[in-house]
């Protein structure tokens, strides 16, 4: 099937859909011109970041368009969130095999969807023939960053809501295994719809020392503040707030994918001793987990003896 | 070959390339957290421009991997240089089928030194799995910026340098047309390091009522100004400067090249009468090929005749 033509396509899809100036967002220009116009909140940081979802790598080549949107777009917000940003500014570069007008019409759905309900406004994008991915760069902008390497000896290490879901999600949003209906929908929201952690955030930016979000897995996350602030850590595993998709799996498994599956896109984060009790007193749904140490490295204990991962982590190539 | 992890390789070809802050620059976190952190210059409006380039769609998969990066980012910092905008910070979404490390060394060293040429530094990325494309978003800033949108009725049309000598490339690049050795190197420059016209811009710009890089072809691409300004045009094409690579192709083809072919990232912008001579006073590599007119469409003569392309442009689907 010949498609329509690549300015017809953008045209019907994109900008029909995101208006070309905001000024209420900054956006003087949006898509449309050789570049967007932008105006950047004044006396504020920019935090920006790029992600690329590969068809078959990051998302199963044939799930519907409209959660491959969801997704693409959640994860890239994350890290909005991870670093204490709030969101302005997005651009998307999409390459196709064909121009297929259901696809895209549930795939700039999906985007119109999540971008609204998270406040941030596609200014550019482009969109080449070649095999299916997705690359979003998010632009945000900060007063008071959190980043990896402000934690301190000492500090208490804290994950947000739990763990696990996503990686049990995968065989179930695969259809590599049978689940019932309610742990379909679990998996679903799990991997379509990971929640940015911008409330959490901005409840805790006053009192973490650092924080990331954990897209490859805890222990290979929590290994990058601690590389980052030149420490190690210790964690009670006994502790970890598993998700209920993950216990499924029964206990060990459960661990496994709670520790080094990714994709949860919670925060893993730091606090000073000296700010646990305020932290604890604002009762979110986190968890204290361990604590920071001199000594190099992740360590874990379970039950009361050392406890090993069988994988460090995602590793994409 | 198994290569090396995907940390590594960053660790390795980028961040040792690329250093973590640069507060002349206004980076003050670049790769390496959730986020970059960064300080837009005040009172400027930043102009942000994405693009993908796919191998085999926009670039031999087998070229030199030096050039590929040289050509990926030329390409962005073309669309600022359109908008008249200084260069600041870009980002790179990398796609690779394996982790090669003497690709990555070429490509990286090609990024590099295109950056520094022109003042850019990265400030974040991310490297995934997958067929080879390159996405580059490029960020500047501008007091003044130009668009396409500003043009109006009687304006003179005028392009920079000369046209088609990209179009007349590619089957050389490609090795599909044997060429001299001259031919070769005029090709290779054309190809991979087409020039962005940031000096031109700077001289223009407080004359032009609007500008765009010609990456379509000069007829699409002078069609995207008319649109967005809501006018027409009417060429002289015996103005019109046509590249010698081109030229050695035959006056009919030479023109179809450099009305039709895409790549070749110069300037098309549009003078109001009352400045044309100012801007003629300048003595700048630029020359005037018509004008735009109230009635729609974009027409053409030639030797006293009307003319017609073969093709409107380049189209991506």
């Amino acid at each position: 099937m010949a498609g329509p033509g690549e300015f017809e396509l953008i045209q019907e899809y994109f900008l029909s859909q995101f208006s070309g100036s905001d000024p209420a967002a900054g956006v003087e220009l949006g898509i449309g011109d050789d570049c967007a116009l932008l105006i950047p909140p004044p006396g504020k940081r920019l935090a920006t970041s790029v992600d690329t979802l590969v068809a078959d790598v990051h998302f199963p080549a044939k799930a519907d368009p409209y959660r491959i949107a969801s997704r693409a777009l959640r994860v890239n917000l994350s890290d909005l969130a991870a670093m204490n940003a709030e969101p302005l500014w997005f651009t998307l570069a999409l390459t196709l095999p064909e121009s297929d007008a259901s696809w895209l019409e549930g795939f700039a759905r999906g985007l119109a969807d999540t971008a609204r309900k998270f406040g941030i406004v596609l200014v550019g994008g482009d969109t080449t023939k070649g095999p299916l991915s997705i690359t979003i760069q998010v632009t945000g902008a900060t007063a008071q960053p959190l980043l990896r390497s402000g934690a301190g000896e000492g500090d208490q290490v804290f994950v947000s809501h739990s763990l696990g879901a996503a990686a049990a999600a995968l065989p179930l949003v695969l259809g590599d295994l049978e689940g019932s209906e309610g742990q379909k929908q679990l998996a679903d929201a799990a991997y379509y719809f990971p929640e940015p952690q911008f409330e959490l955030v901005g409840q805790l930016s006053a009192y973490a020392s650092a924080a990331l979000d954990i897209s490859d897995g805890l222990l290979a996350d929590l290994g990058h503040i601690c590389t980052a602030s030149q420490l190690g850590a210790e964690l009670n595993l006994d502790k970890l707030p598993i998700a209920a998709l993950a216990q499924t799996a029964g206990a060990e498994r459960a661990l496994q994918l709670a520790t080094s599956g990714g994709d949860d896109y919670q925060l893993c984060f730091t606090v000073p001793e000296q700010h646990v009790n305020a932290v604890t007193a604002l009762q979110l749904p986190i968890t204290a987990i361990g604590r920071l140490t001199a000594e190099l490295g992740v360590r874990c204990s379970y039950g009361g003896n050392r406890w090993q991962p069988q994988h460090a982590g995602y590793q994409h190539f």
